[in-house]
C-alpha cells in the first residue's frame, strides 16, 4: 500500500533552521481577482480603480491592491507554515518590493530564520521569512512572522533556540520600491476623493474612519478561500462548532483589508501599503459583527531622492460593534475589549 | 492641527443651482466585475452574456449590462449627493448613450438643476442631473434624480427654490444611442432564448416572470460594494439594528437588477434597456425576502430611421415574498404592500 | 392578445425521440469567471491556477477547471430539460473532449435519446445527450442524463418507450482528448502540492481529505448563477418553505466542486477531470451543512499512446456534518444518510 496521502502540515520538530519551504500554489492574479477583492472590502482609491487614473500618474496600468498581494503570498504559506499553529503571534518588516499587476504570477517561499522550543514541551516558536514573487523571478514581497506550533511528539527532541532579530519598524529608505516614479501634479485629488496631499498630514493627527461595515460568513469565507488561504478554523462550522469559540473565525487578513478599505474616508490618496511594521490582532472577529475603524499618524517622512510621494506612518485600530470616535485602545488604562486589530504601517501619499 | 480629514457629505445648504460636482473614483470596468454582475443576478441575456453573439449581430464585443453601468455611476454620486439624505424620492429622463465594454473606465459628474427647502427649514430637495463618462470624455449616462437631504443647521439661509422641468417620458427618438445598427436577421432566437421578436408584443399585454428570487445578506453587500455604493443603510447592521427598521436595507438599484434578471422569463430578447423614464421604490426590501416580478407592455415604437430594433415601454413591478400571477400593484384600490418596485423604462428587442 | 410570453418548461409528452434542442445562452467565459469559480470553492491545482506554470507544461494558458465548463454546460440544459423534472436520476458517459481556455464561448444542445413512461403515467423518464461546444464549432464535453420529468396531463399520449445503451465507464481510450500533450517533467510537484505522481497510486488505495468546507446560501445561489442555472429549488426561499424540506436545496454540481475541490489534499496532482462515468446525489445538502470527502482508487490505467500522463479511476463519496476517516458509504451494511455524493470518474495525473 502507498504512504498516505494526506498532508497533515508540519510540527515544530519538522522544521530546521535555514531551511527553505518552496509553497504551492503557483497563482496568476487577474482582473476577475481584483474585481471580487473590491467587491469583498469596498475599497475606492483611485489608482487601484482606474487604468485610466494610474496612467495617467505613470503606473502602466492599475496596480493590484497591496493586501491582495499579501493575502495570496500568505495563503501559500499556511499548508506547510501554520497548518498546526496554536496562535499567529506577530508581523514585522513587512515590504512591497514591486507592483504586480493583473497577469502577473505569484509564487512564493519562507525560510526558517527562527526556531524555540517553549518550555511546556508541547509547542514551539517558529520564525519565518515569506518572500513573494513573480514569474520573472522579481520578488515583490517579504515579511517575517513567527507562529507558534504544536509538536507532534512531546518527547521529539527540538532544535537549538535561535531567536532572529527582527525589525521595530522600517526606515524611509526601506520604502517605495513597489511605487514607481509618479507625476504627482497629474494626480487628480477631485477624482481621488480628497483635497489632502502628504503636506496636509501631521504627526499626533487622529482620524475617525466613521463608517461601519457588517462581516457575513459567505463574505469571509469567499475571501479566503480567494487567497486559497485554506487554514481550517475559517471554514469548518462542524468542527469549529465543538471548539472553543463555537464558531468560525473570521481570517485576521479579512480585518487588516476591511480596515483598509474603511480608512479611505479620511485617508483617500495613501495609495499604497509601502510596508507593514507590526501587527496584532488582539481579538477575534466574527460573522454578524460590524467592524469600524480609526488611525493616527504617528510619523511622516520623505523618501530619500523622491519629491513625488511622502510617507506616513499609521497606527490603523479597528474594532467590532463599537464606533471609534474616540478613538479606542487594547493597552494600558483605556483597555478595549472590542479592539480587534493594531496595525502599524507605511503609506505613501502624494505631495 | 490640519483640519478633519473624513467627509461627512454635503447637507441641503451646501448645494448651489448650478453648481457641478466632479465624483471621485474613476472606475475601469473589466470582466472581473461583468462575472460578478452575472453571478449575483443570474441574467441570461445573450448579447451581454457572448462575445461571439454580440459579434455576429454587429457589437464588436459583449457590451457591459446597462444596469451595471448604471449602478456604478450612481454609486459615485453617493458621498456627495445622499450621503445625508432622508430619502431617494425619484428618477427622471435617464438614458444610455453610449455602449460600455470591458476595458473602459467610467468617471462621473452631477449637476444641481433644482433646490427647494422644505416647510419645516429641516430637509430640502435637491435634483441633480447626473452623467458618466468613458475614459475618452463620451458622455455613456445621464440622468435626474431627487432626493430629500437633511440641513446641517436648520437655522441657516437656504438657496432661493428652483425647480427644473422634468420629462415625464422619453420620446422613441431619445433612445437607442447605446446600441449600434445590427443585423437582426443575424439575431439568433433560439440561441437568445425565446422566438418573439418586437412585432410579437403588444401594448396592454401583461407577463407574469414567474421566478423568485431570495436575497442574502451577503449577497446584496457584495453587489453594492462592486458599484462602490457608499450608503451605510447597507452596511451598518450596528447602526441599522438600532435604526427605524432594525436592520440593514437593501440598496434599491439591487432591487432593480433582481427584477431585470427575473424579466428574462418572457423577456429574453429585450436585450437593451434604452431609457428609464422613472421608477419608485415603494417600499423596503430585507435579506430573507423572496423577490418575484411582473410587467405590462406601455407602448411599443419603432426608432426614427431604424429598421433593426423597436422599442417596448414597461412597467416591470416587482413584490417581496408574493407571487406575481395577478399583476400586484401598489396603487389605487388594489393597493399591495407587497410591492417594492414600480420601474417604467423603455428596452429595445430586435425586429 | 399575443400568446404567453413566459416559458413553463418542457413536460414529459412534450419530448420527441431523437429531436434535438439548441440552448440558451451562450456564454463567454472570462477570468472574471475563473476567479469567482475558485473563490466559491477554494480549489488549489497549479494548472488550473497559473498561466506560468500551465505554459510550462504545455498548455497555452492556464486552461477552465473542468467542472466550471460542466456545470455552465449543464446549466443552459435545464430550462429546456429539467425545469418539470421531479428528480435528476444519473448521469453516464462524460467525457471531456477539448480544453476550454478563458475567451472561449460555449453553446450547448442536447439530443433526446431515450424516453419511458412511468406506469403512473404522472411522470416520465427522458435520456438526453448533452454537448457543450466552443465557438468554433468543436465539441468540448459530453454526457448522458436522465431525469424524472412530470406530464402536463396524465391523459396525453406518452411516445413509446425507448431506453439506450449507457456506458457503466469510460474505457481507457477514451480519455484524454481535453489534455494536450505535456512535458512531464517539468511539471514541478514542488510547486504542485505533492509529490505523488500517477505511479505512487495503486488500485483500493483509500484517502480521507480531511478538511471540511460549511456552505452558505449565498455561496450556493451566486455558483449557481455563475452557471446561469435556473433551477428553480436552488433559489427560492418564499416556495421551497412551503415544499418537502422546508427550504432551498443546494445544487448537485456544487456538491461535486466542493468535493473536488477537499481532494486536494491527497489528489494535490490529479489535475484534470478526464471523464466522469456515473454520480449519484443520493441525500440533499443544506446550507449551514460541512461538506467532507474520501475517495478510493478503483483502478489505474495507462492511456494508449501517451507517457505524459496517466489515469486513475476514482470513486469520491461526500458527507455532511461527517468526517470521513472511517470512509462512510451509503449503500449495503455500512449504509450512512450522512453520505450525499457518490461520483465514479477518471482524473488524469503526470507520470
Amino acid at each position: 500500500m502507498p504512504a498516505s496521502k494526506t498532508s497533515s502540515g508540519h510540527f515544530f520538530e519538522d522544521f530546521r533552521l535555514g531551511q527553505t519551504i518552496t509553497h504551492a500554489t503557483p497563482r496568476t492574479v487577474t482582473a476577475g481577482d481584483v474585481a471580487l477583492y473590491g467587491a469583498l472590502y469596498g475599497g475606492r482609491l483611485a489608482v487601484q480603480s482606474s487604468d485610466a487614473f494610474a496612467k495617467r500618474i505613470g503606473y502602466p496600468a492599475a496596480p493590484v491592491d497591496d493586501l491582495l498581494v499579501f493575502h495570496i503570498v500568505f495563503g501559500k504559506t499556511v499548508p506547510d507554515v501554520s497548518l498546526n499553529a496554536v496562535a499567529n503571534l506577530g508581523y514585522a518588516g513587512c515590504r512591497f518590493l514591486s507592483p504586480v499587476y493583473p497577469g502577473d504570477t505569484l509564487t512564493a517561499t519562507s525560510e526558517i530564520i527562527g526556531l524555540k522550543e517553549n518550555s511546556n514541551r508541547k509547542t514551539g516558536i517558529v520564525y519565518v521569512r515569506s518572500a513573494g514573487f513573480r514569474q520573472d523571478g522579481t520578488r515583490v514581497l517579504e515579511y517575517v512572522r513567527w507562529v507558534m506550533v504544536r509538536k507532534r511528539d512531546e518527547a521529539a527532541p527540538a532544535p537549538a533556540d535561535h531567536l532572529p532579530r527582527l525589525l521595530v519598524a522600517l526606515e524611509p529608505n526601506m520604502l517605495g520600491d513597489a511605487c514607481p516614479a509618479l507625476d504627482a501634479a497629474a494626480y487628480d485629488v477631485a477624482l481621488a476623493g480628497s483635497p489632502n496631499r502628504w503636506g496636509d498630514y501631521a504627526a499626533g493627527e487622529k482620524i475617525d474612519h466613521v463608517d461601519g461595515m457588517t462581516v457575513e460568513e459567505a463574505e469571509h469565507q469567499i475571501a479566503t478561500r480567494l487567497y486559497q488561504n485554506t487554514a481550517r478554523v475559517h471554514f469548518n462550522q462542524f468542527t469549529e462548532g465543538q471548539g472553543r469559540f463555537g464558531r468560525r473565525l473570521v481570517y485576521g487578513g479579512h480585518v487588516i483589508s476591511l480596515a483598509r478599505a474603511l480608512s479611505f474616508n479620511g485617508l483617500a490618496n495613501a495609495f499604497h501599503i509601502a510596508g507593514i511594521n507590526g501587527g496584532r490582532h488582539v481579538a477575534p472577529l466574527f460573522a454578524g459583527n460590524t467592524v469600524f475603524a480609526w488611525s493616527e499618524v504617528l510619523a511622516t517622512a520623505e523618501l530619500p531622492g523622491r519629491r513625488d510621494v511622502g510617507a506616513l506612518r499609521l497606527r490603523t485600530v479597528a474594532t467590532k460593534d463599537r464606533p471609534c470616535g474616540d478613538f479606542p485602545l487594547k493597552a494600558g488604562d483605556a483597555d478595549d475589549p472590542a479592539v480587534i486589530l493594531d496595525l502599524d504601517y507605511w503609506v505613501l501619499v502624494p505631495r
